[in-house]
């Protein structure tokens, strides 16, 4: 029984989370730019702003189909109410109009056709009778229109020179329609970040192997390369090792040059096979903070080796969750060059009572519902359930903070957006 | 001027967006599954439920690092107030207890570790101080604990034969977890329905193309490509058609065969040269319908050419944008055998004045912000933004009813989520 560095381990300095998430963000910086092409770019993230090249729409546009004409020919209409114009061509989307269009005259023109010159509206289709007589096309239309009607001006929807996206910014569909708008076919965009995960325990079987006494599967790996890959990252799966410090710290070093981040899971707290705590204590390792003043996940650590980050989260599928989000999230946004590294906060009322009483602050896995306008966040479930299963269905984490009573159902709490 | 069939255009018969999502789900059935790896899995779709192979945790497990007692002997503690219990064995995670806890005895046990038989609750190691006598380990407690203090119970997370995900979920972080430690390592998805795009219209350019008087480049096809990707398919590029019905009619047939759905984009409004219109009029093709009571899109148009969908968007990109989630997402998801095809609705407060009389049901493109508990709407450009800008940063569409008088800034108003 080996208890000589008990004393050590309890001896911690507890960080508040805020703190813990400066820590980290104080040593990660973004990521290197590759270029793509605009199909490979979607969920990527924008290396540089999008500065429009081009006015858009990049000529006059036509909203409708109808016909291009001046409106002052439609103020002196005939006694009859009917203004009557020669018809001089046809415009459909793509065509460049040949005549600009003179008193009495007009141009049929399609939805996204190009207004000629002269014509100040488009009278829509509807409101028009066309003819012909000795071989040459009219239009009677029976209503003015105002100036400028279903006409887009050229620069009306984006001016030259106007910023479009941010830096950062993820490309899913508006951000694509941009982008190919201004003849963006190949994207610069921020490399992916390349994540190394590896969980300890040797209680741990891989997923294939048949369950045995004291074992269970390893499922923290799974679940990280799954929010690593949500949150715009690659995975990189070294598996599991059992708790034997030399190996897994071999593992460790080995892994570093190859990732922009390591991730751990197990081994933190201070049990006497915590092979975690023992590699961060090595002499040329970095110890960012080994304790957080924060339930769960208390002794999620990180650490430098060298310039790269490795943070060590908690084995409990919970806690090791709820440490992703709080301090592998920020780092990841970082790297990809994202404005805000944290997730958005919101205030929500409490669903259920929560009658614990808090000495930490506490984040709890829970699912945000709109009833009325009014959101409520829910945890996903109670003490009872399983810390893995409470996973399924969270889409926020309720910030609960140190208490001397419980809170009552319908109560105001902080919550934590955890989506992308 | 061919305007022969000018009246037959407008002669469209109108029906409401409940109607037309109904007609397209009426025809879309789950596509088949395919087997692939817990990582090849992630971001799909369950194909059948998940049921738990056997409880979980599968064996008594401990919640701490401490000592496995047997309560009773906490309660007889000596004058002191301490209980000296003899050490039988170390437990780290993983190892099968080989000696049952007998009265006056305690086995060492880390956090996950199995709780040996005759033990009914762990220790904290905190609270314990240990020693050793004549070469035999003790422990020294000087505090009971509650029986069944820091163990779960078998079963007690997961219940074996419990239904722990439904068929149709997506596969996020939490499920992977789940179907981890349930040692699926191989997982049932939906086929990835295969999503043919064709943008239609001769003023589109390729993306890579220079720009020209009278043509603006293709946006739509990537926008919908990363829609179609957003919501759990695969997209098939066509291209470009100009607007001839002839060789875009071989193309729609030709890829019919070859997709599970096929997207168009333009051509199906009352202008002469639009060539989805006269595609869909051809005899061997059931017409679903042709006109929606809404704006943005009432022309959006759906037929069946034998059992194939071809969904016929407008080529506003606006119009095309509230299209797809209205109408595509219901038939990707049934197709990916989701419980709800439909997006979520909430109720919100309108962020701005809305002054617009509407004659039709109008879907605005809209950003969702929660302030002090309340969920706010708010129109992502006014009218004379970019009707593709508005795109980006949508998460909701707000649905604004037939109305006499605009509506005030406050409103409560219906809204769809429209992520995935």
């Amino acid at each position: 029984m080996q208890q000589t560095d008990t004393p050590e381990r309890f001896r911690r300095r507890a960080i508040q989370p805020e703190e813990a998430q400066q820590a980290i963000l104080d040593h990660i910086r973004v990521l290197g730019a590759e270029t793509v092409s605009l199909h490979e770019a979607w969920d990527r993230h924008l290396a540089e702003a999008l500065i429009a090249p081009h006015p858009f729409p990049p000529f006059r546009r036509s909203g409708m189909d109808g016909y291009a004409v001046r409106t002052a020919d439609l103020e002196h209409a005939r006694p009859d109410g009917q203004a009557e114009l020669a018809v001089l061509e046809n415009l459909p989307g793509g065509t460049e109009p040949k005549h600009p269009i003179g008193p009495g005259q007009a141009s049929r023109i399609m939805t996204g056709g190009m207004v000629p010159e002269g014509a100040d509206a488009v009278v829509m289709l509807e409101m028009t009778s066309p003819g012909e007589r000795e071989g040459r096309a009219y239009v009677e239309i029976g209503k003015s229109v105002p100036r400028g009607a279903n006409i887009s001006e050229i620069g009306s929807e984006i001016r030259e020179g106007e910023k479009l996206l941010p830096a950062g910014q993820r490309i899913g569909a508006g951000e694509s329609a941009v982008l190919a708008s201004c003849g963006c076919a190949r994207v610069a965009v921020s490399r992916r970040p390349l994540v190394a995960i590896l969980s300890t325990g040797s209680e741990l079987l891989e997923v294939d192997e048949p369950l045995a006494p004291a074992k269970i599967r390893n499922s923290n790996s799974p679940m990280l390369a799954a929010l690593v890959r949500e949150f715009g990252a690659e995975p990189m799966l070294l598996g599991k090792v059992p708790d034997e410090a030399e190996a897994a710290g071999k593992l460790v070093r080995g892994t570093l040059a190859e990732c922009d981040l390591l991730l751990t899971t197990g081994g933190v707290s201070v049990g006497d096979y915590d092979v975690m705590v023992d590699i961060l204590a090595q002499p040329d390792v970095k110890l960012l903070f080994n304790k957080i003043a924060m339930r769960p996940g208390s002794p999620t650590s990180a650490a430098l080796f060298g310039d790269k980050l490795v943070l060590a989260l908690s084995g409990n599928p919970g806690a090791c969750f709820v440490g992703f989000h709080l301090f592998a999230v920020p780092a990841l946004r970082r790297m990809l060059g994202m404005e805000r590294p944290l997730h958005p906060s919101f205030t929500a009322c409490l669903g259920e009572d929560f009658p614990k009483v808090n000495a930490y602050r506490r984040y709890i896995r829970a699912s945000a519902e709109i009833r009325d306008g009014q959101v409520w966040v829910t945890p996903t479930g109670d003490d009872k359930s399983s810390l893995m299963t409470t996973i399924v269905g969270a889409d926020c984490l309720i910030e609960i903070p140190p208490l001397k009573e419980g809170l009552k159902r319908g109560h105001p709490v902080k919550a934590w957006k955890i989506s992308r």
